[in-house]
């Protein structure tokens, strides 16, 4: 064989690399988000924001989606007295992955909990457990499939009429800050079959952030190295354009809704973003654009001397609040 | 069980759909073009068009790639005399992957042809066998990987400066024209583990067009029926967003290059698009936008005779050219 | 004085242009349209093109205005048998100015005739004039300034929420049909003080099209030549943008109305245009971009043997559509 | 004569506004800016903002110029051991309105001196006078027009190949600080025929910021109410859109040059734009989109403690850096 496949794999292996199928881990598929006040929250999230109202439970939990999800529900806030995440749940493929992927979480230390069919309305039994930074995760491999909301499966239109706000077209990952970053990243590569697909490295070698993806999107989910464990950055949302990233920050300016910063654009992934909170003070983002991965692709790394550019592509620089406003 | 989960579940199996894992090929890693005037096409391709040329051969072919894409090469052009395409293929995720695709298609009727290591350079060996619609196909899962062009993977910039005419950032499909779409759905779907993403089906409920998909893009490969077998109708570029259709359709008429169509939006995925002729009548389409897919998602149909909104959603008609004029 | 000063000098008297201040005529200020059904029309006017309903009068006509026009209204729909434009009047600085032009246009061969102050609602009184092509033109001096729509003019937001359609931001132009081009021409420079930013000229020398100035927008009206008088072709539009272009696109779509061409660029204003009727057959423009003029810019030339390409840019080449349907 | 018509009338003398006729300045037509180091400063002026050199003279000035521009040039650059800005030109439309406006100047007690012809290459007799707030302002009839940079006068293309940068298409207008605004707003109205669009006023009903204009643009000059003479604070061009502020955001951070703030959008004008420091420490702003302004407009007006939101809409908090930072 020729010298330069033997080093093409050489490489690889150097790297401690090796490209794998996907696990049947398929998408971000929910996220709970504490609120002080729902119609206050609702107000935000609906109009300003731009997510439907799908559903109520008997909780009182509002259920809410973006326009081309095909499920029935991405957002489910709940009313409580702080602020934060509960959970974020990801889809796999199928009920019998979804055991697989139990049974495997068990076997490595990853005791889960059930939660039962209809917990949440609408969605199928959920496999819980705790990341090593302390968030609380989720799988789930059924949901009710209203279809993408005000558009026909047959002939479908490019967009429904009647989208409010800033008429985001999905609910795209969450970014949490937490302790132990290599532990998340042992979880989410050789259990869940996520990829690596950036990360921010110090000069000794430690992962200050982690960036991870089971598709071919940039992240699927996004860890920041913090002391504290399970706190909450932001939920973010995708936009289909650079344009309306404009319109959202002028909704948010008409709105006086806070911002934390934007619009400008990552160096980590590139996409381009802004940055706002809801009124219990949960951090949203709204982005659109940047870069995509395929299993194959290297690890783009950022060195933390770099990290203001790598967060803030233009400003070079960090605000204080984007590192230290957490819920 | 509640009762919508058991819908849920029968639906599925009703609609013969079951949502399985991918099996390993990853994405279109290249396509072979014959050009007649290799001079004049590498004007169009890499003055107009925008690829970067990257590699020629000792046969006289020309390779190019997209500053994104992470492989060395994903076009290669042949100068003969006659237009159209030699083959595409597909990157697997790893050797054996290869290996196992590679057995079952010849279980399954398909004989292969292994074309060897460096016959393309830089590319390992590639497993080659002919669709029902008479196309050539290969599968590799090893080639060069000197990474994006003109961005170091480590604290990359957001784009590289020197680009030319569209600035393209990756292949991203072709559309072909045969006869046996029953045949090359049964091959994509049941071996190589794509999805149908979208289809248009007449009345008798036969399929005019099938667009598959190996990732969430709305597709990787679309066929429309035709009488002949063999037929060439487009490679797909992708463009960052609907300001560079506009950029590309400029220079379209700059360089006087034969425009078909655009810029418009397709029904079909909903992406926004133009298309144009190289030199030798080989059509190309830049596109930007779209919908996207996952395993679970439901098939989008498109009824036949709404095909010309299917095609071209703005103008809800076809031109005769989009149809006949192939290589 | 230095030679290259002179040059300029003798330049300007050789090409017989003088440049010469404004006479006083600021902009299109208004438009009447006639249509079949005033119900149909308003859907269209209001809901799809997103103009707002001002008020009503006597006589049934409908006013309407652009949110970012800071007079009462800028079209005003008539409900009749055919299709077609009554008038068009354009804004001059003050009363004063009125009187001169209407002076003028008297002693030169246009008599007028005065339309008493409030026949339009909130409108002063207008002088109404033939021009050569029979096109019929007003000129007025005051207008109810109610300020931009929904805009307080005290630290004004960006642009208004609750906009629908198109979102257009004002009446721009009309394009008009007709015969003596020259009358026009030397009505719009030597009266009222436009300039002639854009022509189309054939290997005679003949003006097939004037594209006439009263400001630094590449035109505030535009006439091609054509056999019978008196012709309308389009209103137009302005879009703040392309992307705004391509939605106005999706929505003449989704409503299947009538589309004539586009979303494209022009050659001459370079604009970036889409065409489409309203349910009488009147047909519209909504565009964006495209160059600007000075009194002091020479006038931009297009050869009629590449007419198409002056129309259509991408194209290069007319559709018979644009050419022949007029109302 | 109707009831709401004398209203109109009333209301604007009232306000002291009297719509008056343009005195024949047409455009910002220079800028003579002072750098510490020419080499140094064109690297920043033609390759990353894309500026095009013209000319250079015996004094070592560098002449520069935007594509649309059909005048010779727009911005002289001069070396010099202080950053800053030497003067600012405004073209006017003929040698006879440059010399009434030249002798009402120097009738209402600006004195002005003339610059020969020739003293700035292709430019005709300059004449200069300085503002209440120490600036120098010049006015001009005659420059060398060559056209368009790489656009033919007849049947021209959409734009030129080979921009470099971020192919600004117009030097625009420049914002200056200094203390006397009530004398500069005199000088530019009454003597120079320019209209107030927009200004931000204290409680007492002083002026804190006065933007004029010449023509239809939001801005032609700009001044902030600044307790020293004669500072500069930016000098500003125009990009085709919003998409092109984030490229120049890009290249900003590419080429490792100073940001001030950006991509934002502005409060007064509603402009888009980012700003950034050449390497003398100037201020260069980019922007587009943004209101335009009729002669008949009342003047658009922002409440001082609304300065932040009228500076920076999304931000809506003013950063240290812009009010401070001067040359």
């Amino acid at each position: 064989m020729k010298r330069w496949i033997n080093q093409i794999i050489k490489k690889r292996f150097n790297q401690k690399r090796i490209i794998k199928m996907r696990k049947g881990v398929m998408r971000p598929g929910h996220i709970q988000i504490r609120v002080l006040d729902m119609d206050v929250a609702l107000s935000h999230y609906c109009d300003l924001l731009g997510l439907i109202e799908v559903d109520r439970d008997e909780e009182g939990r509002v259920y809410l989606k973006c326009w081309t999800e095909v499920d029935k529900f991405s957002v489910v806030l709940r009313e409580t007295d702080e602020a934060g995440m509960d959970f974020t749940g990801y889809k796999v493929i199928d009920e019998s992955t979804l055991e697989a992927l139990e049974n495997e979480l068990n076997q490595k230390g990853y005791p889960t909990t059930e939660i039962p069919v209809g917990e949440l309305n609408g969605c199928g039994r959920r496999v819980r457990f705790k990341a090593p930074t302390g968030h609380s995760f989720e799988l789930f491999a059924t949901k009710e499939q209203p279809g993408k909301w005000g558009i026909s499966p047959r002939n479908p239109e490019a967009w429904p009429r009647g989208l409010k706000g800033m008429r985001p077209t999905r609910f795209d990952h969450c970014l949490l800050y937490g302790d132990d970053l290599e532990g998340n990243l042992s979880l989410f590569i050789d259990i869940l079959g996520f990829d690596l697909a950036e990360q921010v490295v110090d000069p000794e070698g430690n992962k200050a952030a982690i960036f991870l993806t089971c598709s071919s999107k940039a992240h699927d989910v996004a860890f920041i190295k913090h002391d504290e464990k399970d706190k909450f950055h932001h939920a973010s949302f995708w936009l289909e354009n650079w344009q309306d990233v404009l319109r959202a920050a002028d909704l948010i300016s008409m709105t006086d809704t806070p911002i934390d910063i934007g619009p400008t654009r990552h160096g980590l992934t590139h996409g381009q973003t802004i940055y706002f909170f809801d009124p219990s003070g949960n951090r949203n983002e709204v982005f659109c654009g940047g870069d995509y991965h395929y299993p194959d692709h290297p690890t783009v790394t950022w060195d933390a001397d770099e990290l203001g550019k790598a967060i803030f592509y233009h400003d070079r620089e960090l605000n204080e609040r984007f590192l230290t406003v957490l819920t």
